[in-house]
């Protein structure tokens, strides 16, 4: 039997790896940070004497001092025998552990927080977009582990036309927000879709998969490689500390936002929702009315999205403005949303499967796509 | 060279092929039927005497008697080389000839006055269909060429369950009612999709994607073996004439109708558009709410739906009955809607290389499933 | 409970369909033929009172007079839900009656005597093939229903290149040689495969996928539309009677040929093998080494091939040259091989759920072109 | 303009890259080891001041000191834009420095030394082949960065059963030989495949597809973690130093070998070919027959094999058994083969758009398998 997390957005620390009924295990900090909660490993089984197949108890010793331990309640780890479907497996909490049980049916399993979503794919997913003649690959600078901060510029600048930014994955654990992004890219470069292609002839937009490929690829959390909360960054970014944000920020300063989505995963609430940036100073009563209208048509959309659940709303004025969503909301004075989506399932439409997976938060961002294109008349 | 239409759906008459500058072909008539305007053949190009590729010009002599002249104005017919990629070829009409102009890149193409959609693939499409957990797949009976007539049923039924019933292509020309299909149930199969998951919790589908199987597979137009135009045939329907009408409102009539979606190409107008029910006697304002709400939704999903140009409405009490969408939402007191695409384009999104296709027509499909979604709790 | 084959290669008869646990069949005929194995039938089930799957019995009925009784001697038919898919189902034969017997698992179900070839496939085939660089697509002539005799010719003519003539499916129901050339031109027009590309240096292919489409599509097993064995047609072919070996026949006196290959199926051995043309007047030494040493490489190249089993040899100058290998054989005193492939199992190599299949003739017809290769340089 | 290297197997030094027209670039040296010639990088590109494409002219400046300069003569270096499809681009060596030059196309394009095979892919491989019914997947220990080394057994052990095992890319830089393991993969795990079916009747296959995942992710060319060079450590490996031979071969003296094939790349001779253990004590004629048998069935097999060009051979009892296949050869008294692919290209069959390439890599593995089949029988 052996554990390991030697590879892509990997995380874990073995104590004791010797009994499959009793595997003690712990998840890593992210360096130079306190936060931790992503997991990630491979298990290599072991067999019976007789050669059956053994059931595999592994424990997650540190669980209830994990960033957000209301995230374990209810939670179910995913697995995976070829990594490319990923399943949900027993797992319980206990307040201090969290226990995942499996009796393998193949010699190899990867257990995870959520679908990984790697820097391989990270770099097939922008590449392949670079392909379609809308679209422009811009690398904005470099990482602190020296890695590109990468923009896809999707159609055409002009006169009138609206600029949306997206970006995703500012908290690298939360790999659904890359799984949206992909679902979202391939609609937006399918040239028979007329959602897409509507909507390009009066947008472009500015999309960044992964705001965080430093964090992804060291199987961080919540922060880059010297532990800094990206999305505590947007007041006073540095290049010193923050360059992606830094890069980000100033590339926006340069084009303009007339619309901002920021991605994310939320470990505690089992639905997708939308937080918007009402306790800023420059939020009015048009930026109410097309956060509505906007929660409005999504809901209208999907039934994967819903506004009853959600964050506390801030009190006017006394929003957090080193969030994105926040800063970019007060700067531009534009429609900004978070969008949350679950660790866990969607508590709407569940699926004792796979949860909310990686696919369903594709399809999720195909249907923000629609939602996009109804705005987009009204956002100026 | 040769042009020749032994395949499914081939209809051309050849008069003259023997010169490539000047060919002279005529649509053949629909089965003991005057329509015609349905066009399918394959060209096996000459090259000349050194080798080059020649222009080849074919003149369908007797478009200007075709069923709908009017289909033919800024019409633009489609061709493949692959039988996977259709493409727009430069096309004129004169008021007599329909002149199509190609100087091929391969040995042999086929033209058609839109994107095939064979029986074999109808056989798959159900055949793949009934693969799935949510799918049964019915033989209501045989049609007069002793072909089957299918029905989907998707979902369970159940106490408070609504029932949506979907049918295609009563018209066999109008292949882009079965792309359309082959959209929608792309997705109602997908079981990461939330608005199918959604949708399968509170209403079961019946589908059947080929009203007219024996048209089809000959190339007609309009009608069926015995030149029966199946859409004049709901109110008395024979098993004689119109078995495939007859089986499928018998079976309308043992489930019950909530909702009915009958689908169709036209050929004059260059969008897609629905026609209703507004002179059925049993219209009224409940109906056109309805309906109101369905188009403001489908405005509100995709840019290839409108509501502004379309046909004109039937005056109270004036309707053909013997229309399915008539009858249907007369009888049952339902929505009913037959949802036309272009032959052509959709001139509010134009596509100057494929014109409206069989993808667009998919995604439509697509696109159609959350209207149904938005829909299914009003519908009684 | 329904038994229909109005469908592409269909062939059935239902005497009775009224009781699912005996239900009565026949084969049918081919047209102006006594000729009949083939059949190929769909069966929509019926569920029992309580709605369970219930055993379907199948019995044709005319089996012990059909073409090749020994074919029926440890035959298992095959079905498939999804149409691709194809599996080896519990069948059993007494003498008189082939009895297949089946508790289908889905509503719907295709039985066959091989793995269906649609003239829709066939037609997919010819065009992807005609796409690429080196192919090109030529129709012969028609048949006498009026479809195409299709010739792809790949690899540029020129001094010095042999000739290698590949037909198959003379006798249309014998199905797995379309499979075969299937697997075979995957491979000729891989740009990256070292065998094709070194071939195609020295070599011209002439390459008839079906030579009896109209025969395939109508449901025969030996015969073309006016029931002419075409495989019998080879000595004086006509335009009237057997216009499909006329026009290849010319072809090959206009080209020339140095290799012959011509792909068959044998109803009762269940082994590939090879049959030449010993009999033919210009039979001599430098033809046998040519046939030993293209079966020594068969036999090392893959254990799908063997030369223990087969046809007895006809004797020196008693060959029937109206058969295709031995006409060609002897006109063009060049390596000529009849292959056949089982419609059972390859008794060496049995696979119990899918017996020899469409996969194993596709990656037969791979196989073959390494022998092909191999042969190249001897051949004049 | 930016040139990054932070990516799975990326190796370059950036000395100056402001102008496109002259860019200066380094290889860097293994880890701990002064071999050097593996590169992989990625370029975004400059634009001219009106927007225009520019021509990049990369120099790798350190060239003419690296581990075999014999290997930049007509060599081309590859480059991809989507990372899936690697193709040549105009390269010079001028005695000292390597230069390469491209007008991109699209705005990021990667560079190396040939087609890179990620420890992404890698895992990706085995977990796919783990799902196979005779496959198992062994971990037989962790390298020195902390990686799996991992072991396929195909088919059962047994009674009489021979024992084929297979290693890839000792040499990390070697990427082909693991496209070339792929391919051998694909087929033998074919259900199928005759070759692969008849070879697991008699044959259990032990495959390492990646003897050096250190190396590789690290962008090695030759050695591991610490910089040993693991095909000279086969005679005595330590855990310290290589613990990847040190497995591997404690797992080959626990299961006999009765054929060992070590798959690497050639960097000079353009050409495919195999290297033997004619040097080790234990050789005989035995040993020289098999050999002699075995070149024979692959030069039949494919062009893409020859035997005229290759190593000297070593004297009698002179060759170096730190090498793996003399160890093996002479250890297990059995056939043992070092195959050798070209980074350039194949010059009996060249192509001169992607040279020798993954694909072509991948189906001589393929075609390998072949030649194993035939070869079983005698192997004791
Ligand atoms: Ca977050
Ligand atoms: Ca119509
Ligand atoms: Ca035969
Ligand atoms: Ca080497």
């Amino acid at each position: 039997m052996q554990i390991t997390d030697n590879f892509d957005s990997g995380n874990i620390r073995v104590i004791d790896a010797s009994d499959a009924s009793n595997i003690q295990l712990e998840i890593k900090k992210d360096n130079q940070s306190d936060f931790y909660q992503w997991f990630h490993f491979k298990l290599q089984t072991d067999l019976s004497a007789n050669g059956d197949r053994l059931e595999h108890v592994m424990h997650l010793n540190n669980a209830g001092k994990a960033a957000y331990v209301e995230g374990w309640e209810d939670y179910q780890a995913v697995a995976s025998y070829d990594r490319e479907h990923w399943f949900r497996v027993p797992t319980q909490y206990d307040g201090e552990k969290l226990t995942i049980t499996l009796t393998p049916e193949y010699d190899s399993v990867y257990f995870a927080y959520f679908a990984p979503y790697s820097y391989e794919r990270h770099q097939d997913l922008i590449h392949n977009a670079q392909m379609h003649l809308d679209c422009q690959l811009q690398v904005l600078g470099q990482t602190l582990d020296g890695r590109d901060m990468t923009l896809l510029k999707i159609g055409e600048e002009g006169e009138g036309k609206r600029k949306v930014w997206i970006t995703a994955r500012q908290h690298p654990g939360e790999t659904m927000a890359e799984w949206f992004v992909e679902g979202m890219l391939d609609r937006l470069l399918d040239e028979d879709d007329g959602v897409a292609r509507a909507l390009l002839n009066k947008t472009v937009f500015y999309i960044v998969p992964n705001m965080n490929p430093d964090g992804s690829a060291r199987g961080h959390l919540r922060t880059n490689a010297v532990g800094a909360n990206l999305n505590r960054e947007w007041l006073e970014p540095t290049m010193e500390r923050s360059p992606e944000v830094f890069l980000v920020r100033e590339k926006m300063l340069a084009t303009g936002v007339d619309m901002f989505l920021d991605v994310h995963g939320d470990e505690a609430l089992p639905v997708n929702f939308v937080a918007g940036c009402e306790g800023v100073v420059a939020y009015d009563a048009r930026h109410k009315a097309l956060e509505d209208k906007f929660k409005e048509i999504m809901i209208a959309i999907t039934p994967e999205f819903q506004d009853e659940r959600g964050y506390d709303k801030d009190e006017p004025g006394k929003a957090n403005t080193t969030v994105g969503t926040n800063w970019v909301g007060n700067q531009f004075k534009c429609l900004a949303y978070t969008i949350e989506m679950p660790f866990k399932d969607n508590d709407l439409l569940p699926d004792y499967i796979v949860g909310w997976s990686d696919e369903r938060s594709s399809i999720l961002g195909r249907d923000f796509l629609t939602g996009v294109y109804h705005m987009v008349d009204d956002l100026r």
